[in-house]
């Protein structure tokens, strides 16, 4: 089958029945293979408790599949009943400020309650008995945008009774968790778990070795729901793959670990919803504001296609204007093909569109689809029949592990929030820069995980794992890849304290550096940096260190210098500093040289990236741009001049 | 009786008994006529449930009477008294937070709770019963600012059953409410009435039509709740009028069907205290930091008079400072007068100032008055004694409707509030641009609503209306008017969906405008638009319609160029932009000239209006004005050249 | 002993008791004296009710003091242990939205717990029993840093209640209550005092007099709560001097009485922290950002100075990078040292660093300390034991009083909260401004309250005092001290109401001046002022005052020209504005003039200040600096030059 496959999302429960033949042909018509159903129906199946109405649901799943689509079938867990809620309020999830957060849109549960588990637990097994070996249902997805809402955590008393018995089967004696925590620091000393307070509501920070097994017990949570879900699909629904449609951008639980019980990882990519909500700068946004950024479908299919078992896939592609941001604008001409050929450039082997047709009731009236409210469709159904077109063209290739390695860590990212130091202090955002980076000088590369094999890798960039991990490091001398390690890593041990010698704790076994100090650094202040002939201005991190190995670049501003702000001995480069934007990549090509890697900057606002011997480039700037030429390129779709919003998609013959 | 009538709040509670003959002769030398007294009096006339203290009241009601001041007695449900709320603590309201919002200010009542309707009840019939029939007591103001301080909404328990209620009588049965609401977008289905949440503290946006039926149950809470005093003023003070303050620039409840149970329509002016709490730019702050919006009076006055079976009075207007803004600024020398000769001039028979002496305790110590702590009087008692001696000069008129017509719908901006989908998106900051725009541009505007009849207008400028409602575009279509329609006009149908058809829904009739995408835009981004010679830059707001109807303007910034911006046919003007400044003024410019208006833009600044054949011209400009030349003009009072805060008024003999 | 002493605080639970003895060794060997141990000890000697574990403790206080340290012991009420509040959660505090504020963190109690206070009082007898006549106990510190993270106010049951009995107590009967706060506004009669609210969540602002006096009742709480454990310490530990760290910029209660407790105040000093955290522009913040703001220092030992019956100490000194501000810099090198000798030029007998060695778990692992987490000395070691040698060369002497005395009254700032008025009015910043516009000019300031004798000064400056205070203008009355008055000074009398004849209501002793009118003003806004051949441009302040006293300054911006701005008499300046900069300093250069003060600025960045004739110039500024000549001047440390962060010490021969 031609690749990428296309697909929609589709809510035959907002059409008249009659409709559905219809739709379903126009589905097939417009090259669409896939249809995901399914995700808000528990309250439409089950009436009452035990009163079920399949009929119209068993249609659906009979029209469908009839037009020979294939059904990824959605669990209806997302949104429990409004008879649910009356019968057990329990289920609610509670809000930092201690408020019940009340039914009346979606997910309102909270994966502490038992009470919400067991029921859960029930209406999969209904579903998935039901529709497990239907012909059409092809591929399962988990609940939905678990997390988004803010919903990964709850302040619950279920979430209070359960983290204390977590931890009690985690430390087995209180007197264990005093140790291990250091509660003497405030005398904060436990007598009991019961003692125990949840993270929230104290009159001033709470212990972050708490702060972080809480966000570990409430992450385990949606694992365990994730995992709960997927047995009973294994179970009665042999053959299928078990997807979640995780958020881009969220990092509220380990989706790695929740991945782990998943056979293909999912994601919802809206380029220009959260382009708008993101950390640009309002010059970047204006840029970009019909084509979203650069890096956001590459950096988001690199992350998802390193979690799934069998396969990534975006289940969520805007489509046009969405209705959730702060500002909607709809994408330039062009740019739906380019991300659908981006997913699938960087590994996407499926694309869903959000949503088949626009409804005219509900929250998201204002969600542009692939057909307007009448049904007739709407412009992104053109470009999706370009791509429908063109994908078979291109032979079948997978994507080759990229050199590069950039490392996201989960849990170092809630151990930044737990303490940031400096107000605008982001890992997540000083990853996306470095990504960023190394793509504008047209390198791929692979997103893993701290515990990822790395022997493939020439270079390995650690920007922000601030969470000291030995078996990390470990695998990092085991590679002959370079490595680059940000400000802050390894400031913490997995509880939250400064590891044995202070940080860089295990890092140290690559580059002999200790930090004495660490100042967060207001934007507006600037450190200079003496970066071999020439001077950068950064700010926001400043580490005073000790250290034998060579200085790449020293401070210059008036304040120590001539103190090490870049070091770096024959495998390891340790940064004092958050560099961005020109130091940044100084700091990058460097490191890129030593590793042998080629450095091949693309003109501004091009990405170029690869699926083994096929070569994509994809145009997000305002004006036509080059393709650079590469050995026995040919062009498959497309042309060396690429326009705005545009791209081209070549095979390297002899590669 | 020469117009306006002047008069004056008063708390005789306040002062010394020995004072009061004082303060009414006192008020009668400066030519006041009415004095408002009794609205915050509950816990000082009834000490404890049933137990009366009325001497006091009786006295200074007499007194008031017999220095010859009419009084206009306000019932004195504002302020519960503190045993009341002891004795009933339900009847507190509850705010977004689901926090109960104490005593110890003013307004802490629900109206949803019956005990506190009961309650104000009786304490209405008391002070009627007693000073219904009083010579003195001249008309009747109903509460005080009722949705002052957030209070129009409640969040309460009493509220959460009350609108189950509502809903049950409106609905009947469950089924029909779920089909009416489309409840099966988010598998949302209720089983029952009592599954019905409030609109609040839910974990993403509630359901719009829930949203939009719950403003429409707490708006008739109000309306209910000043017929129900309305009912027993009638029937126990025949004769007397009843009023009611509105807050000028509260859209929380409808006032328009509230104000159906009165007969005078009043509202509270403050220039100053609005300006700085508004929404202009700081640089229109700046410049009228002591003058106040040159359209605030009109508009407001315009708008109240509209609502008034019988008249409409400014109930509370600023004599200097006030202490609740942000800043408080006094106004210029001649502002007061100002204020009230166009508060006259735009309909107002009746200016009561706010309020007769400083008072040297409580929450408002700094809110200046007639008079200065110490009784004597402070500056606007001089501005007020000119517009005293002035009045005689003017002949009695009304004002004649004008031919433009400004749509408010109450229910609209809701809706906009439910579902703004830009950030910025206000229709209230909408319609105050269209309004001002007719100002400069010469022409008085009358502030109507979706019931009003239109056939005696030209223009009907429909700036937000994004309900749409069948009936009014039947009432554009029997009227020769000439309409604007604002970009959004028809979005919704009455429960906040789609109409048949989508946008502009019923205004279709008029224009055969289809929305095909609707677009909200960042500040940061601008759109060019070519009207005619002309490229203006809009932002906020872009639409894709589709049309055969005549183009006036297009897009032209690069993005679906050519692609309609404006359209008009013979009747009616689309825009699917939300132009401001100069786009606006051509928009209106081209409307008025097709209406077969005057285009008469008035010098910088200046504002010009009429009653009949009396012209006014006010200067809110910091130098002086002209005014323009009209036929037969002869001045009343000032001359052509006018001061800055100053005023002329003429009378067109052969009109 | 040479001055200052140097200490440090220590906390030996956080470390191997193997360590200590070296840990104490090093401390003497750095030239510490003094060691402040225990305030966050109750939950690890109380393991359980009466359960003790006393053994480490003892050790520990042997340790220190067989070093030679002497120690200052806390009590360790600011951490109540957990099992305390799992017996009795209702010693938790209630903040603002009525959540009550969890364990897990520190300061997490309700003085206005009765059964709070009797635990404090238990374990405070337990502690000062045990170690009260500890030969190395020399001296007590009361709890830790008390209303820091809002904890002086509380609004929980306990509070309510205990407000409500503390005013039956103060006014006996409810209709003395009534009468004396004015209840009739807004009918807000009481008839019984439980009917009585705490001033939060009302609809609107309640009551200022109950929102005053809830101020005094809370910070009553606080001088009760340091009452009782002072009472105890002097009973069973006798000899020792009782000290409070109090919070630098922290106003909610009044440090002044709860001083009165105490033999010396301490006050916790983060000059880098503050600045972060502070009012003053980005600009100064950016110059100072590794040095401080340059009165810092000055102000608080001046503020401290005068409270402390026998001494003022700099408890908590910061001795590089915090962990908490916004954004957390690294001190310049020389500043710890800069601090330190300025601390004692402005009073401090003692100066403790905050802390010992730096903590590698716990909230405050990024707090720097004078050792590194591994126990080798971090760089303020340096600095430190450059004091300890340089101190030896200083012969003692004591401050002078200073012939300026600048009033800080507590209460005045409560009810600048209670009516700001204007949205940035702060006294606290006026305040702050006047201070450095003196020292700037080279003259030493005292602060003082508003029962301080004032007959030995000079000059009087009274920035902010909003409460007209009979007893303070007596004492003004009764010095020979010329006064400036800032504007609202005198505006509300001890209920916050107007006083008789209005402001500036008992300062019309001193000059006959009488506000009629205020204004506050938004900072883009500015008003002209006229001052001799000057004009200056103010804003967020003006009065319209009636007086016939000499006009100093008047407006001149073309509103009211010629009102006046400035007034003076013989005695006493009278402000209608808030002046800040060039008009500010040309006011108090007027003032001194006349005081027969001398006005000698220091070069840009420099501060001179003395002790009788020892003379202390420090150097805030970027470069080096010129310290004043002057007769018989003999350098002790230092020279005429001061480098950057650097100071001169000299003496006077012949004062």
């Amino acid at each position: 089958m031609a690749r990428p496959e296309l697909g929609v999302c589709y809510y035959p429960e907002h059409w008249e029945q009659s409709r559905w033949e219809e739709d379903a042909r126009q589905m097939v018509g417009a090259g669409l293979t896939w249809v995901r159903i399914g995700e808000f129906t528990w309250g439409l199946t089950e009436l009452g408790r035990n009163r079920f109405d399949w009929a119209w649901l068993d249609s659906a799943l009979d029209v469908l599949g009839d037009a020979g689509l294939k059904v990824m079938f959605s669990t209806p867990t997302a949104v429990p009943p409004n008879w649910l809620v009356r019968e057990f309020p329990e289920i609610l999830p509670v809000d930092r400020a201690g408020r019940t957060r009340t039914s009346g849109s979606r997910r309102h549960y909270c994966l502490s309650s038992e009470k919400y588990v067991e029921e859960a637990k029930r209406i999969t097994k209904e579903y998935v008995g039901r529709y497990g070996k239907h012909r059409a249902v092809q591929a399962w997805q988990i609940d939905n945008e678990i997390g988004d809402h803010d919903t990964a955590i709850s302040y619950s008393a279920a979430a209070l009774s359960g983290f204390r018995r977590w931890l009690q089967g985690r430390y087995t004696d209180i007197d264990t968790l005093n140790r291990s925590w250091n509660t003497k620091f405030w005398g904060g000393r436990f007598g009991d778990f019961d003692e125990i307070q949840l993270p929230v509501g104290s009159v001033t920070a709470p212990s972050p070795a708490l702060e972080l097994e809480f966000m570990r017990y409430s992450s385990g949570r949606v694992a365990r729901f994730i995992g709960m879900q997927s047995g009973i699909i294994r179970k009665h629904s042999p053959g299928r793959p078990v997807i979640h449609n995780f958020m881009a951008g969220s990092y509220d639980f380990d989706h790695r670990r929740a991945a782990a019980h998943l056979d293909i990882a999912g994601f919802d990519s809206y380029p220009l919803g959260n382009l708008i909500e993101g950390h640009l700068s309002i010059d970047e946004k204006a840029s970009w504001l019909r084509i979203g950024a650069p890096d956001y479908q590459g950096f988001h299919c690199d992350m998802y296609r390193e979690l799934g078992q069998c396969g990534m896939w975006v289940v969520e592609q805007q489509p046009g204007p969405v209705n959730w941001a702060s500002y909607n604008p709809a994408p330039v001409d062009g740019a739906v093909r380019l991300w659908t050929w981006m997913a699938y450039a960087h590994g996407a082997d499926t694309v869903l569109y959000f949503r088949w047709r626009q409804v005219p009731f509900g929250q998201e009236q204002f969600h542009s689809a692939l057909c307007h409210y009448d049904g007739t469709p709407d412009r992104a159904r053109h470009e999706i029949a370009k791509v429908a077109t063109e994908r078979v063209r291109i032979p079948p290739t997978s994507r080759s592990r990229a050199k590069i390695a950039l490392v996201v860590d989960y849990e170092s990212r809630w151990a930044q929030r737990i303490h940031p130091h400096g107000l605008e202090y982001s890992g997540e955002f000083i990853a996306a820069d470095w990504y960023r980076c190394c793509r504008e000088l047209g390198n791929d590369v692979d997103i893993v995980g701290p515990e990822t094999e790395l022997l493939c890798y020439r270079l390995v960039l650690v920007p922000d794992m601030v969470i000291s991990r030995d078996g990390f490091v470990s695998r990092l001398l085991d590679s002959q890849a370079q490595v680059v390690l940000g400000a802050r890593c390894g400031s913490f041990d997995s509880l939250m304290q400064s590891p044995p010698g202070g940080a860089p704790g295990a890092f140290r076994r690559l580059i002999d550096v200790t930090v004495r100090r660490v100042e967060s650094l207001p934007p507006w202040h600037r450190e200079a940096v003496e970066f071999g002939d020439r001077e950068y201005s950064v700010t926001g991190w400043r580490e005073h260190v000790e250290s034998d190995e060579p200085v790449m670049a020293r401070f210059s501003g008036g304040f120590r210098d001539g103190a090490p702000a870049v070091l770096a001995n024959v495998r390891t480069t340790y940064l004092a500093i958050t560099p961005r934007g020109e130091c940044l990549r100084r700091v990058l090509v460097d490191a890129m040289t030593r590793a042998g890697l080629p450095v091949t900057p693309a003109p501004e606002g091009i990405r170029v990236t690869f699926r083994r011997n096929i070569g994509f480039a994809f145009n997000f700037s305002g004006s036509p741009g080059m393709v650079p030429e590469r050995p026995s390129q040919r062009f498959l779709i497309g042309a060396r001049r690429v326009e705005p919003a545009g791209l081209s998609i070549w095979i390297e013959e002899d590669p």
